[in-house]
């Protein structure tokens, strides 16, 4: 007996049901027509889009969620929708995934295991269900699942003694570096366990700080996947079954971590642009690695017509700098501009004298540098509608070392979440696929230039040092007692402990940025500002 | 069988261990020798303060948090111990209550309901306890509860049937407008069907976001309230009991609504000025009625020599405003300086009028003069290591109508969940307390004065329709139908509800402010920023 199931791996966007529905009817018309699919398998939630947070909280938007269900009941005949969407029943809520066949349910079953750490909010919004779900479809008896029901024990298990030969498993699974051996590696696990096929669909696309990576696929009774699809694209694919056996096709190659972290970055920056309706992105271009990077995702995410660079050179920017820029703004083809930041400069210290008469200079004036150039940045982003890129990266973002409302201004921080090492890991692959980056950039040490020959090593330990301690502080929880039993240096680790301890306030108003590794600054990690704790 | 039971409402430091252990001994010896209490309760997770968010997700400090109990075992004897603190058995986390009584623990309790909705994330890091408990002291038998627990139905009973004779809650209830008057007679409900009294200890004092306003007190089993610790201050007081009879004692009687809000809005500012170690406060001081506000509510609450107020008018600033403002500082007796804006709004203009050349006037050349206000009052803050206050309202975080990183700029946003209407209100409270606010200053149409004769009602509806409209939509989740049928015109609603919609980026990164509503934006609302969602 065959049967073909499709895999709608479709980018969603959060909150609009009615484009979700029109994308629904589109791709189950196409698997049908064009692929020949009995089933399509759409992402969890499809019908909202995922996460949709507080939206869930309205009750005019469940209920045009629930009826998005009882419009799609009989609009795509001859095939069988399989797709998520929130499930009120009563005064609860249930994160489901429903079975239309030809103007019938043929089933509904409601997520069990909700994720309620990390990014993961669920359990704020869902009631748990406590039930298997099996139906039978031309004769195969097919089990649903959705996302973390198959990375806990016991849930397949349950499915398969309700009388599963097959699961279907609906999922919005976010990126970060990695995560995709991991995904692969526990699901094939458990299915190996279970001898049990499984048809596993991501979405993919980008939503403020997620990143869904699609790469949806198939995995036969064995724990061997047999099919993949590609990563961060949209992508409808269909695989047949002989009774439960799947066929094995081609599986689409899985990018190395770096070209992975790279194509999640540019995917990131096209989908807030996009889905936001901007015209275009702006950025402040200082000649360093951080901008140089940004503007090398920006021009790959958007084209280089959509994304222009701004020089503000001060005194102590280096001319090497403004070089630098220059040819990174013509290698890549986008406009510039440059506005040197000397005469506002100039005018605040003027009329900050008198107040500030008999002080001393200290950060007080760096900042206001870096915040005549947010100025200049945010009104060339009103004008013209674009979204200012903000260039700092999670190092940066950790021990402070940013300006608020200076070069913390604007509405998206694609590095944000990529360590100042990973930086240079970047450039070096974006500068491997064609060179944009110049050298000098690359090799030059690290400079705000906010004072005169100021480089970054004055006043923090090296990147290589204090990357890790950045890691093992703030993305794994380690206390500075294990960081230093691991080799660091107490000096080094006391500084850096400190300064992240100290700077939650900066980071809570610093803009969404793009999630990469396991423990993102964001909806990822909420610290109290307020917060007598001292890591060290 | 007499038994003497401290209530100990007590403001604790989140995240610091070893003060807040400080203060619980402090309190133990106080009760004990001062009170001759019996027993001491403290409230919900005292030992780490409430909420410590994810540092509960650091070994280290949950590692601390235990030892600290252990610590106190034997540390006061004499007197029994009753706190709450983040109990570690394995790889579970649980909520619990300890009771600790000369050099022994007589009993440990694990909070059953767990709220995980507006600002609660405690599924997050917590696993629900399922037994009541139960301990005998001299001769009474003592049931343990937290916060949730006894506004859920069941739980109470189950600990009766466990055989308590009297109920101990330890609890972290933040404050909103009218949320005690709910509290008590949640509360009072549940004792009365149940006929236990029970003991309510509250902490006090604010961390970030939230206020906790205290009002510790004892219920009889007639659900007649005999005690209530004050509102807003820390206090240790007694209660005798005959046996499970409380002993009446003088009530402290409670504030009217907006009498309360004040007292909020005065504790949130000191206690995120103290807590988090600034010398004082600055804030831009316009002649309007939200900065005039912010001064006197800053001043009640740090004291004038601890705050400074900054004029920085423009050529759209009305002499009146100016006047008034100079009033204001002189009333209340803060220093100020004035700062005109010109020179900086000048010099960024010629610096942007090529790439502006052909472009016409809009919301760009407004924001400009925003956001050299925030540099100058940024500037001052770092100089002096004095905290900026944000003087934004909530009316105007809901529609947007406010510069990001220029009137948004600073470190705390007192009444950021302020709506406009109330902010007049406010004013009318303050001037009967002393006369600090300048009548015109209240009774002028309000203006950003950012263009010329520029008012409010330009580009808004008035506060009279926009706030109930906002208060619908923004805090009761109503649908704009909903709204529009409880008769609002629907342009305004429209125009309302759009705004609100777009202008997520905006107050995401705003600074944190005072909740004092059953929903303000921050942790309690969790909008995405990319949204298809329309309200309207």
């Amino acid at each position: 007996m065959s049967l073909k199931i499709a895999l709608a791996q479709i980018n969603f966007l959060v909150g609009n049901i009615a484009a979700n529905v029109n994308n629904i009817i589109d791709a189950a018309v196409y698997a049908r027509d064009q692929l020949n699919a009995d089933i399509i398998v759409f992402p969890e939630l499809a019908v909202t889009g995922y996460p949709a947070e507080d939206l869930l909280l309205r009750a005019d938007f469940i209920a045009a969620a629930n009826n998005a269900i009882y419009q799609l009941i009989d609009r795509v005949v001859g095939i069988a929708l399989v797709l998520g969407f929130p499930e009120q029943d009563g005064d609860k809520l249930y994160n489901s995934a429903v079975v239309l066949h030809d103007g019938v349910i043929l089933a509904c079953y409601r997520k069990q295991a909700l994720p309620n750490y990390g990014v993961f909010d669920e359990q704020r919004y869902f009631t748990a269900g406590s039930q298997p779900c099996v139906f039978e479809f031309n004769g195969t008896f097919i089990g649903l699942t959705i996302c973390e029901d198959v990375w806990k024990s016991g849930i397949i298990a349950a499915t398969q003694q309700a009388g599963a030969e097959l699961l279907l498993t609906l999922n919005a699974s976010p990126f970060n570096s990695g995560k995709i051996h991991q995904r692969e590696a526990v699901i094939c696990e458990q299915v190996k366990a279970a001898q049990i096929p499984l048809v596993y669909v991501n979405q993919v696309g980008g939503q403020d700080e997620l990143i869904f990576d699609g790469a949806s696929f198939v995995i036969d009774a064995t724990g061997d996947i047999v099919f993949r699809a590609e990563e961060f694209k949209e992508q409808i694919s269909v695989v047949e079954f002989n009774g439960n056996k799947p066929i094995k096709l081609a599986c689409a190659p899985l990018y190395n971590e770096i070209s992975s972290e790279y194509q999640a970055l540019v995917l990131g920056i096209k989908d807030y642009v996009r889905k936001n309706g901007f015209k275009g992105a702006i950025l402040g271009l200082s000649g360093g690695i951080d901008s140089a990077l940004v503007l090398a995702l920006a021009v790959d995410a958007l084209g280089a017509d959509k994304v222009e660079a701004i020089l503000m050179p001060s005194r102590y920017t280096q001319n090497m700098s403004n070089e630098d820029a220059v040819l990174e703004a013509k290698i890549l083809g986008v406009k510039y501009h440059t506005i040197p930041i000397e005469p506002a400069v100039n005018a605040f210290t003027d009329m900050l004298a008198e107040v500030f008469a008999g002080t001393t200079k200290d950060a007080t004036e760096e900042n206001i540098q870096a915040r005549c150039r947010g100025v200049i940045l945010m009104a060339l982003s009103n004008k013209q509608g674009k979204l200012l890129l903000t260039t700092g990266n999670k190092s940066e973002m950790s021990v402070g070392y940013a300006t608020l409302y200076g070069d913390m201004a604007g509405g998206f921080a694609p590095i944000k979440d990529v360590p100042k090492l990973l930086v240079y890991q970047l450039a070096n692959y974006r500068n491997t696929l064609s060179d944009v980056i110049p050298v000098r950039v690359i090799t030059r040490p690290p400079s705000a230039e906010l004072a005169p020959d100021q480089v970054d090593a004055d006043s923090l330990p090296p990147y290589e040092v204090l990357d890790p301690i950045l890691e093992r502080y703030v993305e794994l929880d380690q206390s500075a007692e294990t960081i230093i039993a691991a080799g660091f240096r107490h000096e080094d680790v006391a500084r850096a402990i400190s300064l992240v301890d100290r700077n939650e306030y900066k980071r809570r108003q610093s803009p969404p940025g793009i999630r990469i590794t396991e423990k993102a600054f964001g909806r990822d990690r909420r610290y109290p500002i307020t917060s007598g704790y001292k890591g060290i």
